[in-house]
C-alpha cells in the first residue's frame, strides 16, 4: 500500500521491550567481524579440533538410522537417548542424575530464560555475582526483576555479602552462579566459599542456580566438586555441549527436581514446541563414544591452556602497571580491571580502529558499574593472534595514559 | 544430603507459572503413542516423502563446505543465505520480502514467543480466532494477556465481530489469524472477509501477526493472496519449513518491519543466543535446488489429498447426523462439533481404549469453550489407518449417544 514504510507499531511495545534497542557496541561488533580485526570478544568455541570424517560419518549414521526421529517434532524434554548420554556428561563431573530429572534446553541460554519465566516475577529479587554472564542478565531481565549483586574476588562469590544480605531481611527468589571459570571473571569459587554458599542456601530456603559451561575446560589443579553434588535437592544444575562438542547443535540442559522439571517442559513447548531432534540425534550419537569425546576435549583443553598462557604472558609484559587481571585455571575469559578514569566502552571505538576488539565491562553488571573494565577471551584466535591483539590493546592503554595525564597536567 | 528429595520450590514459582501442570490429557497422549493406537491427535508431518538419498548428500555438502559455520555459534537474525532463500520461499507464496526483514526462529512457535514478548504487557488485550491455535495460546498466555475471541465459520474470521469490539472500545495489541486451512478449524478466510480485516485493522492502528504454516498445502482451488501482499506494513508474517520440509530442524521466520526485528532479534538472544546454524545451514542448501522442493511439495500436497478425502468419506459414512464438520481445502485438520451434551474430553479415555486418540477442543479455547469439540489429523496416519480410526471413533460416537438416550428416558 504505501510506498515508504513506516512504523506503526512504535507505541504499541510491552513494557520489557522498551528498552530494547540496538547499541553502538553491537555496531562496533559487527565492524569487529572483519578479518583484519583481532577479536578478543567473542566466546567462539575452537570448533576446528573436531574431527570433521568422524562428524560425516556419525551424520551419516544418524540419517541412515535414525531419520524418522532427527527430522520429526519431538517431546518438550528432549529425546530420552540425549538425556542418557548426557547424565554419563555429567557423571565426568562428580554429578549424579536421573535422565528423568533432565530438560534438554537449546543451549543453557534457553534454561536460562525458561527458569527466569517459571521463577520470576516483575520485581522479585534475584542474587548474582558480579560481574555476572551477560546472558544470563539478558534472560532474566525480561521477566523484570530486581537484582542483588555479590562481589567477586579471587576465590569467586563473597558469600559473606550474600549472608549479611540476608540478615539484613533480603530474600533473593535464587542465586545464580557460574562457580568454574566464570563469564566473565575467569575466576572459579574455592572449596570453602562453595560450602558456605550450599549451606547458607540450604538454611536461607533458596534455591542456587549453578551454571556450568566450562567445568570440563580445567587447565590446571584439580577439580572442585559442583555445588549440585553438594546439595542435590537445592541446587538446579545447568550444562551445555557447545563447549566440549559444537554451539551448532544448540544442545543445553538443565537438571533439577521433578516440579522444576515439568514446569520447564511445558515453558519449553510455549516457547518452540521443542529442540532439534537432527541436532540432539547427532549429538547423542557423538557422546555415545566416550574415548573420542575425551580425545577431543584432551585437544581442546591443551590448546585453551597454550592460549590462555599466550595471553596471561602478552599481558604481564604490554599492559601497564596499573591494570589488575585475573589468571584463570580454565575457561574462555580473562578479566581486566583498568584505572578508574578510563572508559572502556568509549575506547572500543579506538580499539577497532587499531583492529583489535574486547567487551566492555558494563555489560556484565545490572547496575552501572565496570565502565572501567572490559572482557578479553582467548579461545578462538591463534596465540599469533592473540600476542598481536595484546600488543595493540597494550598500545592503546599506554596512548590513553599519555593522553590522561597530559590533560590532568594542564 | 537428603535421602528423599523434597520438593523445595513449591512456594517460589513465579505468577505465570502457577497453573503449568501436567494434565489428564498429556497423561492420555503418553498412552496413545502405542503403536497399536491411529493416532489422529498429532499434527505431526508425513516426513518419509523426502527422499533420503538427496538428504543425506545434502548433509554431506554441508559439512564438506560450510561445517566452520555450521557448528558455530550465529547471530540472532539467522544466517543471510538462509533468509536470501526464505525468502524465495515466501515469493512462492506472493509475498514480497527483503532479507533484512526476516529473523530466524526455532519453528514459527518461537516467533510467537517472541511477538508475545515484545508486544504483551499484562492485562493487554489480544485478539485471537476462536477456536485458535493452541500454541499460539501458550506461547501468549505466559505475558498474560486477557483474550477478545473472534469466532469463525466457513469463510474464516467473523470479522464483523471484530469491527463491533472496537466499536465498543475494546482496543486489541494486535490480532492474530492462521487464515489459510486454519489449525484446528481447518477453514481458510475468504477474499472478501482478508479485504475487510486488513482495511478495519489499517483503519484502527491494529498490527495483525499472520501466521501460515499450511499455505502452500493447498489441495482443492486457487490460493487468496497473504494479509501481509495486502498490507505489508501493518502485517507481521509467520513461515515455517516444518510442513514442506522437516520439523526436525527447528527453522521457521517472522517477516516484519525493521523496529520489530531489531526487538525480535534481542529478543531471541535473550532466549537462546542463536538459532541452530546445522538446522540453518542444511534447510538453506535444502532450499537452494527449487525443482526438488516443489517436487517434495507437490508429492506432500497429493499425499495429504488423499488423506484429506479418506477422512471426509469415513466421517460421512460413519459419524452421527447430530456431528458437524468442515471441509478444509489444505492443511492437516478437521474440525468436528458434536451434540451440546458430549464431553470430548471426558470421552478420550475411552476413545483410547478403543485405540484411537484426538484432541479435545477445550484446548483451542482461552474461554472454557469447545468441549463438544474435537480435532481430527489427517497428515500423518495412512489412508488405511485413518479409515480405522474413523470407524472406531464413529462406533464410539454411537454408544456415546445410546447411553446419553437411555440415560435420558429414565
Amino acid at each position: 500500500m504505501a510506498e515508504v514504510s513506516i512504523d506503526r507499531f512504535v507505541d504499541r511495545y510491552a513494557r520489557r521491550a522498551a528498552g530494547m534497542t540496538a547499541s553502538e557496541v553491537r555496531a562496533l561488533f559487527a565492524v569487529a567481524s572483519r578479518p583484519e580485526v583481532v577479536s578478543l570478544a567473542g566466546g567462539m568455541p575452537a570448533i576446528d579440533t573436531l574431527p570433521r570424517d568422524q562428524l560425516a560419518s556419525v551424520l551419516d549414521d544418524v540419517l541412515a538410522a535414525s531419520a524418522e526421529t532427527a527430522l520429526q517434532y519431538g517431546g518438550g524434554q528432549g529425546l530420552p537417548a540425549l538425556r542418557e548420554a548426557l547424565t554419563a556428561l555429567m557423571a565426568a563431573e562428580g554429578v549424579e542424575a536421573d535422565p528423568e530429572d533432565v530438560v534438554v534446553t537449546a543451549g543453557a541460554q534457553q534454561a536460562l530464560d525458561l527458569l527466569g519465566r517459571i521463577f520470576i516475577d516483575p520485581g522479585d529479587l534475584i542474587a548474582v555475582e558480579a560481574p555476572a554472564y551477560v546472558g544470563a542478565l539478558s534472560a532474566f531481565s525480561a521477566y523484570e526483576p530486581r537484582y542483588l549483586t555479590i562481589d567477586l574476588d579471587d576465590d569467586g562469590m563473597v558469600v559473606e555479602q550474600l549472608e549479611r544480605a540476608l540478615v539484613r531481611g533480603q530474600r533473593p527468589t535464587f542465586v545464580y552462579t557460574v562457580p568454574n571459570f566464570g563469564n566473565p571473571s575467569g575466576v572459579t569459587m574455592s572449596y570453602a566459599r562453595r560450602r558456605h554458599l550450599v549451606g547458607l542456601c540450604r538454611e536461607a530456603g533458596i534455591p542456587i542456580i549453578e551454571d556450568n559451561p566450562y567445568g570440563l575446560l580445567r587447565f590446571d589443579g584439580e577439580p572442585l566438586p559442583t555445588l549440585r553434588s553438594m546439595d542435590p535437592d537445592n541446587v538446579i544444575y545447568l550444562g551445555t555441549v557447545s563447549k566440549t562438542f559444537a554451539p551448532g547443535v544448540r544442545v543445553g540442559w538443565a537438571l533439577a527436581a521433578p516440579s522444576v522439571v515439568q514446569r520447564l517442559v511445558l515453558a519449553k513447548e510455549a516457547a518452540d514446541l521443542c529442540g532439534s531432534n537432527l541436532g540432539m540425534v547427532l549429538t547423542e550419537r557423538w557422546f555415545a563414544d566416550e574415548a573420542r569425546w575425551r580425545r577431543v576435549l584432551a585437544d581442546l583443553v591443551e590448546r585453551y591452556r597454550r592460549r590462555r598462557d599466550a595471553m596471561l604472558d602478552a599481558i604481564a609484559a604490554r599492559f601497564p602497571p596499573t591494570a589488575r587481571w585475573t589468571r584463570p585455571a580454565g575457561g574462555f575469559y580473562v578479566w581486566v580491571t583498568l584505572p578508574e578514569w578510563l572508559d572502556t566502552k568509549a575506547m572500543l571505538a579506538a580499539a577497532v580502529e587499531r583492529l583489535v576488539a574486547y567487551v566492555p565491562g558494563t555489560a556484565f553488571y545490572p547496575d552501572g558499574r565496570g565502565s572501567n573494565q572490559l572482557r578479553l577471551a582467548f579461545c578462538h584466535p591463534t596465540e599469533e593472534r592473540i600476542r598481536e591483539g595484546i600488543e595493540r590493546l597494550g598500545a592503546l592503554l599506554e596512548d590513553e595514559a599519555r593522553l590522561y595525564e597530559s590533560l590532568r597536567r594542564r
